[in-house]
């Protein structure tokens, strides 16, 4: 049975590491904090008998000896700027009661926390596990790059090194029968234990719009090309396109920046950002050439020129269809309320799952919202996803 | 008669002076390269047996000896960044050929050139005449700063100290009968000379949007509280406002910001200032309720905070009626095509209008936009422009 004080105390020890200035947790990908948070998940690792290691990528394995057939289960110890108590820490210490729970019952189960999940310090995410599954390589460290400068690569480098006292270890993927990421809930809306069919991967577009500047004062209304109203109807277009699509399909306008952005000058440019996500790839298609045909038509009436460059092509992924059904039919069994669900925002599981048969459990989120210092979870629901996770994977399929 | 070699040969000098990244002038004001051209001119002046003198605002006074009463022309000698070769050079140097062919007719004529009316560095415009009005103190001087942090008031301190060699004066409004300033005209539509009837002033407002940030994958667009669509909304009204209005009134949208600011954050507010101008004041009034009944709407249909604040309440200004109607009457009597117009700009002679009865001059731009180092203006027009000005200076009204 998972322990309630252990899972709080050991919440409670990763919280600690470092706060942010908000009172948050405050673990950047491959910094000081996330090494020593992945030290001291090592050290509960060998406790319970497990062998950790680090592999080249940052990823700490904690397997049982030998090479035989194992089950996994862990998530990220790295957090957003002043995050929140359970995101990656909660799969992480979940994943240290799961191995034990098996191993109590004979069926060998290790943790497998993957590195730099959380990587807004370098524009990116779920560093480690693609990695790991190899979507992404060393040059790509090299072309990310923090706020003062450092790259991923050099940081990953400062990161391995503060680690040097941990073994070394070759990825070992081929062992794993089965992987199990328990993740605090980022949609407020799920009430019960959410296991994840679905995986969203957000497809990323660069909008330039080039108009012409000129004095506020000085063009009449008729004669402008505003690169901002342009963008404004833009904006209204790409938020239309995602309303008219089901509800798991959303689109965003994040950034957008005015040139030459003086309260007195029409703006002659603007750049934004549009990130369009779902997990059905024929409504995020829609979604798209919706998009793509609105820019096209509002940059055509108002002469000005828009530039649409796809920056990321993310397409949704399906989790292991088999292990949903099992979690599903495991939860009913234990008479735990679950549901079927989606995940818009990322996780090591859905990477992992190109190479490991993956299940991504959500814990009902509570208090306040998720990557901020008020983030909450509820122990019982804590347990009961750490029992869902422990049968499913004890069963004879798994 | 102006002598057209002689100004092409001194707009050319002025140019010289420093050129900017793009290959424009570049005179910031206050800089060493106003206060450089400021000395040029006043070198100018003393050659045709005027006086100059700095007032304590950095305003150039080169006017006769004695304290009769006198006719001034003038503009301004510092541009915005890759500025013009007309922008305020015509009108300086155009200034010097008026007050020699008036004096030339018996007619006691000198020279006003305004200080910092191209204040972009420090957020500001016509800081100069302003000064000298009273509409603008040391004080607010001493809040203005550049993005070095330099303030106006330390910034003029050092102009002056540059210009230590140049005699002291008091300003001397009282002595002038009428200013006359003609400037490159700023819209390309209009084709002759332009005797500006009226002066549009900025009102200015900046609007907060405060929404609610949030993972651009974990919200369904339902739940959203988005401030940028919110505010892609108020800009597209602010436009809407403006076209059902008379041409002369316009209403802009020069600065967006937009925070968190990431691709896969929801924005949680916006920051836009709007600029409205116009030369009919219930045009105005009326496009501002217009604007503020939109955010209203808006924000109360988003669910988002919406905080509208004034931030410069300008109300047009009317040129002196009999100035005009006799430079459009001495422009039909010397066969030189000219019409009523207005600007949309704001200009010295606005300000000065509130204590020296000032004609506001327009020369059709030819080549470029202005405030580029492509504007242009033709030497017949010039030399047109300067006749009214000279004749309708001339004039026993005057």
């Amino acid at each position: 049975m998972p322990d309630r004080d252990r899972i709080a105390a050991r919440l409670d020890a990763l919280w600690q590491i470092a706060l942010g200035p908000a009172g948050g947790a405050d673990r950047p990908a491959y910094s000081a904090a996330e090494a020593e948070a992945v030290r001291m998940v090592a050290g509960w690792a060998a406790e319970q008998d497990l062998e950790p290691g680090l592999d080249p990528y940052g990823n700490l394995w904690a397997l049982p000896p030998g090479d035989g057939s194992v089950v996994t289960a862990g998530s990220h110890v790295d957090t957003v700027p002043d995050g929140g108590r359970y995101d990656g820490a909660l799969g992480t210490v979940l994943g240290l009661e799961i191995a034990r729970d098996l191993a109590a019952d004979g069926i060998a189960a290790g943790v497998l926390v993957c590195a730099a999940e959380e990587a807004p310090r370098f524009g990116a995410g779920t560093v480690g596990s693609r990695q790991l599954v190899g979507t992404v390589d060393d040059s790509d460290l090299e072309a990310m790059r923090d706020a003062r400068g450092v790259t991923a690569a050099e940081a990953r480098e400062q990161y391995l090194a503060a680690l040097a006292d941990l073994p070394r270890v070759a990825p070992a993927p081929e062992r794993v029968r089965a992987h199990c990421e328990i993740h605090v809930a980022q949609r407020p809306e799920l009430r019960e234990l959410g296991v994840v069919t679905r995986v969203a991967s957000p497809r990323r577009f660069e909008l330039r719009i080039e108009g012409e500047a000129g004095h506020s004062g000085e063009v009449a209304m008729e004669a402008r090309r505003d690169a901002l109203a342009a963008a404004a109807e833009v904006i209204l277009a790409v938020e239309a396109a995602a309303r008219a699509e089901p509800p798991a399909t959303v689109a965003t306008v994040g950034t957008l920046e005015v040139s030459p952005g003086a309260v007195s000058v029409i703006p002659g440019a603007v750049r934004l950002a549009i990130d369009v996500r779902g997990v059905d790839a024929a409504s995020l298609d829609h979604v798209e050439a919706v998009i793509r045909e609105g820019v096209a038509i509002i940059c055509e009436r108002r002469d000005v020129a828009g530039h649409l460059t796809l920056t990321r092509a993310g397409e949704p992924v399906a989790l292991d269809a088999d292990l949903v059904a099992a979690a599903l039919a495991t939860a009913e069994r234990l008479g735990v309320p679950a549901r079927a669900t989606w995940s818009g925002a990322g996780h090591d599981a859905q990477h992992l799952a190109a190479i490991i048969r993956a299940l991504l459990l959500f814990v009902p989120l509570h208090g306040g919202a998720s990557h901020t210092p008020q983030e909450g979870a509820d122990m019982d629901e804590i347990v009961q996803a750490t029992a869902v996770a422990v049968a499913t994977l004890a069963a004879p399929g798994a």
